[in-house]
């Protein structure tokens, strides 16, 4: 039985928070403010909740916080106008647009709105064709706080076996990307996989990205692997009557005796994507005065 | 022993031409002439003989060809002038930049300055985002190439455990896309792969896109499997003194003996890719008029 290290998310969290304060105080100190402002299309009730945490996580390191809402029956010129006006507005400095949009919305036409300089999820098709290219400007933040983790925990993707579960395009599709750039042999497995375990098993690498509660085993692991466990699910927890809590896609507890690191949840993915969203939008605002732009 | 199915790339090619020609005829009777603008930077000899080849496969299925050489010295502004003037020119429906370019340019900025619609190759990293998330305008070619020649093949990706070995950003990783999108559990494969063949003996479906010449042999391979062989490659000819002849990848013969399906070299993929070509220079130009376009 090996004894996993964990892999503290909340502290890889915490340090970049930390560097990300200071780049907001040294442009602040060359009288440039970052400013970051979401467009959420959508239930106003959840859409209040969740950015007023986003709105606590951006004052935390200094960045001001709009929120542009707009109701479920908005049309796509409604959101294209919005976000056309925050990408002319000097002011705004990044631009979140708040998924899942509506379904009568076409969601890449929507991201492929926003100006690449100001888009700080990465997810305008040109970046994400930067980043196809090994040549982004700003990436998908769980991507990039997949590679953060990876790198904490001192492993080399170069020439493992890495199987990525999930393909999504927010998480596994990019970590998929980023994984084939950093020349580990990545295998992208979902929900038509055949055979599911044969894969995984062979993994020195396992990024789980799925969105099902304790999907992943200690039968799919191979002894020794590094195992980062992208999914958020929230069940209901036993010992609280009517209580919730949140867990991983991976059975935590049975892959820890097997694996040789793992990013627990919560503590692990979550919040370096948060603090990696923070830093992209301070990135995102320093590229707006870089000369170097791409069709500038 | 199998008797592996020759997957015939000229007929492949053929039918897609005939069908181009088809459009380009309705095109003209609307009014609309296809037009492809190639720009070349470096050498005017070698760039000649390509600009004759190009010529010569446009002008069999209607299209006009005009070719733009720049200098091997040209700077990137000219490069960008260039293609500005080709994305304004309504005339112009679609643009070709040859590669490789030279050194001192930046190539993935170049391809984000063609106009994505007319971008016949798909190498905008728009385009290449847009393909992503699995909502291509136009697609890169060789990649359509191989879905063409898998589909005549009566391939069904779906579930399949796919290897594509080579990711390079021209055939590879579009490849791996694709068949992402077509739901096999793809594993993508290159120069730092530690165990080559135990990746590729379990594939159903092997796409090779490596450019080494007969790297793959019955070795590698599954019995039963369909190979793609989209490797061209020149070597000396031993049967004609100080000749040179065209070869693939794989090991033809004796992979021929295991496979169940797979491309010849020459008339595989090549022939397949010159026809996509054209095909995507009638579909740019059809998007020229078309209503709906993005950020219209």
């Amino acid at each position: 039985m090996l004894a996993a290290k964990v892999i503290d998310g909340k502290a890889i969290a915490a340090a970049i928070k930390r560097q990300t304060s200071v780049m907001t105080e040294q442009m602040a100190d060359e009288g440039h403010k970052v400013r970051l402002d979401a467009v959420m299309v959508g239930d106003p009730a959840a859409g209040a909740l969740y950015a007023k945490s986003q709105a606590r996580h951006c004052d935390s390191v200094q960045i001001d916080y709009a929120l542009h809402a707009l109701g479920v029956d908005a049309t796509e010129g409604e959101i294209r106008s919005k976000i056309d006006q925050l990408n002319t507005d000097d002011n705004v400095t990044g631009i979140l647009l708040n998924l899942p949009l509506p379904d009568h919305i076409d969601t890449p036409a929507m991201q492929y709105a926003i100006d690449p300089y100001k888009d700080v999820e990465g997810v305008n098709p040109a970046n994400i064709g930067l980043l196809f290219y090994d040549a982004p400007i700003i990436a998908p933040c769980t991507a990039l706080a997949v590679m953060e983790l990876l790198r904490h925990a001192g492993c080399e993707p170069r020439g493992l076996d890495a199987v990525v579960v999930g393909q999504g395009s927010i998480a596994g599709r990019p970590i998929t990307l980023f994984l084939q750039h950093e020349l580990a042999t990545v295998t992208a497995c979902h929900a038509e996989t055949r055979d599911l375990v044969a894969h995984t098993r062979n993994a020195d690498l396992l990024i789980v990205a799925v969105g099902k509660p304790h999907l992943i085993g200690a039968e799919h692991v191979k002894e020794g692997a590094i195992v980062i466990d992208v999914g958020i699910n929230r069940v209901p927890d036993d010992s609280r009557d009517g209580g919730f809590k949140t867990v991983g896609d991976v059975r935590y507890d049975e892959v820890a005796e097997v694996c040789s690191a793992i990013t627990p949840v919560p503590g692990g993915v979550g919040p370096v994507t948060v603090a990696i969203l923070l830093r992209s939008a301070v990135d995102a605002a320093r590229s707006q005065f870089d000369p170097r732009r791409l069709n500038g």
